[in-house]
């Protein structure tokens, strides 16, 4: 197979991260995931925890510096949430440079927008099943659950929209949108895969 | 196979109909577009003729209706667009009490919501991709075309929204959104098809 990439982003609970990993051993690709945090880590001089708190804390971070009318500016000059978008881009055209594979999340979809063999994948779900799911697999308090479900959906929307410029989820930025909930993920990793070989020859 | 419906929504353009057609085909079920309008037609005492024309003015007819603050009424009682869509809808019901089928357009995937073999399809394209399409396929003269793909899109989203209450291409109504302009339309067939094995046993 040539060397594709496939993005996926997904909505919390949807199992869009596991789809990605069992995508990528279906094909005998490299999936990449918190292996994009630990790398930019690395090559940024940022500490991996400050990027992964950076990440969470992206709303509160960039609405109180917008407040303020500035952001809060790290040494290389650049304000702290786009410093840590910055180093994760590079890794993430790096990756790139090196043949195949499956990224999940970080915008990747649209850092790779000119990549010439690129699947865009979006994995969405019903709510109540990813709130299900997220008390099941990531052992949320069930009277909490829909809440974050909620409010993690809203932080991947308005970190999405303020570097891309684009509506996370929208139709018009993938080429497959697949619900989990209904198709299951056995379905999901299968038509993937299938899509996978067709457009990547 | 069991009796599975797949029903599919598509944007002006992007060569829904014809995959809905050549899904059927390779799924060895029927295919029901124009043929739901004249059964309708058949079974409400309106002509075809008039059916279909009622469908292509329905903003009209529902923007006039509404800023007079009332339907114009048929013999029925029900507004003259409100009996249109409710002989489709009773024609898409008896329909589907006939066992497998791909339903193309007319809210289908709403009104055969509780059915419980269904498969809920989304196809879109890049605009101008279906721009091209409406010039070379369906003859549009190519100074009108993007302004004919934009107003069928926003007619077809208002129909939709004003019988189903839900957003038209929102990811949260469709099991799959396939991109026929990224994916080519015979992937799109193999997937719909594949994925309609799976869900259908």
């Amino acid at each position: 197979m040539q060397a594709g990439i496939i993005t996926i982003s997904r909505e919390f609970g949807s199992g869009g991260r596991v789809i990605g990993e069992r995508l990528a051993e279906a094909l005998g690709l490299p999936c990449y995931d918190r292996s994009i945090i630990e790398q930019a880590a690395k090559e940024s001089g940022l500490s991996e925890a400050f990027i992964e708190e950076e990440e969470q804390r992206f709303d509160n971070s960039m609405l109180f510096s917008l407040s303020m009318g500035n952001a809060p500016l790290a040494a290389g000059g650049l304000d702290l949430p786009g410093r840590v978008f910055e180093a994760e881009s590079a890794v993430i055209r790096k990756l790139a440079g090196q043949g195949g594979c499956v990224m999940v999340g970080r915008c990747a979809d649209y850092l790779l927008r000119e990549y010439p063999a690129l699947l865009s994948v979006f994995i969405c779900g019903d709510f109540d099943k990813r709130v299900k799911r997220a008390v099941e697999v990531y052992g949320l308090p069930p009277e909490k659950a829909a809440r974050t479900v909620r409010a993690r959906d809203k932080q991947r929307a308005r970190h999405y929209h303020f570097y891309t410029d684009r509506t996370w989820g929208g139709r018009e930025w993938y080429d497959m949108t697949l619900n989990s909930s209904r198709l299951g993920m056995d379905v999901c990793v299968d038509l993937l895969a299938a899509a996978a070989r067709r457009t990547f020859g």
